[in-house]
């Protein structure tokens, strides 16, 4: 229904009705409000990963205040924002693009772009969207406004077979970097032309980088290495970018334990000088000196840590792991590095996100089909949304730090 | 040709048309437009000092997009932002509160709370705005939506008199922290219950706090003394707070200089592990290790500085200069802690403000009446803004910050 009317609007103008206008009489699926005069900067999304869905939520009402249907396959979805907090863009697993104007919570644009992809970025001057693809590897850049394709990518490998694409971040001037799992390197697109994007790669940076973060302050790029012990550290702010190898024997140990979910390295928590990791098959977090990168210790916790992800003002961290223990949440307090806190917040919890200042965290509980809201001070429940089979969880503060 | 389009496209759908394109049918000036659609996390606002006016700005296009009158004197103004970036807060010195509504680009309510009044904080919840003045010395809470007076904190000295009030910034759990000019403490209110706040007070900090900062994790409180050498600086980690004096001698030198404007202590950058602070009357900034709060290096510069702000990710850090030479700004690249650009952006810069991931950075030049705009990495003019005597510059993205 929705769909069906903005298929029509944009046939008519294909270039200008993505990313601007929505059909003036229609609503999401579920009563969705006709859009009103509102701001934008607490809002967010949940991804129902079961049914294609966002549930649109208000951080400040901690409330669901809209759904938004027909985004295909989220079952590893990510977002980000544009610049004006006022558009999601949705990465779904099946290759899907799909532009979501929060306001008034219609599907604006999509275009399937690849055939499997994990996940996408945003430049700090809100005009390009970049997604990785795994099917066939690659990087695509599209115009933010219209999803235009201005640049497609494709990774190879030294044998000219197509590389998958993981561990995207923007950085400074509309540059994108980005590691070849299947390459064993690290490249930096600079899409400044984004018609014609110049590529710089970064070879022999160790094997198989399965994922990667930008600390928080955009200096440091870092993946972790599938195919064998250790992490490749690039400084962005060295010239040229040269890749180093950090934390051998990362997380291992002596007696490596069977490893049930790779952790998120976007979950790292970079906080007060040390790095909070989570440990590889092991019921650990791992400290690491920021200033060496070398471990400092190691923090015992209830299971295999998957998101280790700090509040905002680095105080707290908080972890949660892979099945058999993805009931629970620990929280550890930073100065004196100890969990001060086990939280059971429902079953199967898959992704947690801190409102901007922190007050509060927002869990999601996908096999009680909840999401689960705390006061980060008092460890008290603030509300409950009833989500079905939530996963990520996106608020639009996003839109204004680096390396998302 | 696509913007023709797209206007009669949206002609039809008049709520929805922003966002994309400037309204077909406004804007700026004191006619305010009708209110459309649009995110407000690219939003922002300049006093206009002379006029008690703002003009309303958008930092994705780099335009002024409207403009609000009278406010009041706002020779010494400053804004917080509601969390949902619809909202400026304007601290007026002549004890007016403004709230604006940035989406309708009207006043949507006024009260005069004091005699003489030098700033405000909002509570990370978003439900309470806190003024401080000077005349009559204390601190006000209000209800953010309504304005409504929820409490009048009187601050005294020790003989019964009333104190000015310096240095209010935001603590988690609606708690805000002041410092008392005249009665040499710092005050930590606790407004959970807004209508009966508790206020502990720390005494004996220091001779005359005359401003303060929160560092940018909220673990820090700093008030510089007017009245001695140093500094007093709380930890907020630590229960109870405890006060400690850091730096003695700061920034003064052997000779100290005429003073001709006191630096503005929200300006100090921390960025890496180390403050940039402005030196009081000496041509320097200072450069002190914020794991020890020791001096550690000095670096020369064009004038005595008033605001040293670092670039969100820490890599540059710009100063502005007191009379006689603020026509400049200095770049400071922070990895080789040197100056490495002089730039002169106007007569008369009073203030920078970045936007939220660096790439840009907004300097007012008073006296040429006019809002000059650099691209941070190339150091080069993106924009120029004709604007009345313009003095601070806030964007919405304060809204998510803590100590603001």
């Amino acid at each position: 229904m929705k769909r069906r009317a903005l298929l029509s609007l944009t046939a008519s103008a294909p270039l200008i009705a993505t990313g601007c206008a929505a059909p003036s009489s229609t609503t999401s699926t579920s009563a969705a409000p006709a859009a009103t005069l509102q701001g934008t900067g607490d809002l967010g999304v949940v991804i129902e990963r079961a049914k294609g869905a966002l549930t649109l939520i208000n951080t400040s009402r901690r409330e669901a205040v809209g759904r938004v249907t027909g985004l295909g396959d989220l079952s590893h979805a990510s977002v980000v924002f544009s610049r004006d907090e006022r558009f999601a863009y949705v990465f779904g697993r099946d290759g899907g693009l799909t532009q979501v104007d929060l306001l008034t919570q219609h599907i604006t644009g999509r275009v399937m772009q690849a055939g499997n992809s994990i996940g996408g970025a945003i430049s700090a001057d809100g005009s390009l969207v970049v997604a990785q693809n795994y099917t066939p590897g690659g990087v695509k850049v599209f115009d933010a406004a219209t999803l235009e394709l201005l640049a497609d990518l494709p990774a190879h490998t030294a044998s000219g077979e197509r590389s998958r694409v993981v561990g995207l971040a923007d950085l400074p001037q509309r540059r994108f970097i980005y590691s070849l799992f299947d390459a064993n390197a690290i490249c930096i697109a600079d899409c400044s032309n984004p018609r014609k994007p110049q590529v710089t790669t970064i070879p022999n940076i160790g094997r198989q980088p399965y994922d990667a973060l930008v600390s928080p302050n955009g200096r440091h790029y870092i993946a972790g290495l599938f195919g064998e012990d250790g992490l490749a550290m690039v400084d962005l702010w060295d010239n040229p970018p040269r890749v180093r190898r950090i934390l051998a024997g990362y997380g291992r140990g002596q007696q490596p334990l069977p490893v049930y979910k790779m952790p998120h390295l976007r979950g790292w928590a970079i906080a007060g000088g040390h790095a909070y990791l989570p440990a590889i098959g092991r019921h650990e977090v791992l400290v690491v000196d920021t200033a060496t990168w070398a471990e400092v210790g190691r923090i015992p916790v209830a299971g295999q840590p998957v998101f280790v992800m700090a509040r905002p003002d680095g105080r707290q961290v908080w972890v949660n792991f892979s099945v058999p223990d993805y009931n629970r949440v620990q929280v550890i307090d930073t100065p004196s590095q100890r969990v001060v806190q086990t939280l059971e917040p429902g079953k199967a919890v898959l992704h947690m996100e801190f409102t901007p200042r922190g007050e509060s965290v927002w869990i999601s509980c996908r096999d009680d089909n909840r999401v689960q809201v705390y006061d980060t001070h008092t460890l008290q429940s603030q509300a409950r949304l009833d989500v079905d089979a939530p996963s990520g969880i996106f608020f639009t503060a996003r839109a204004q730090r680096m390396g998302f």
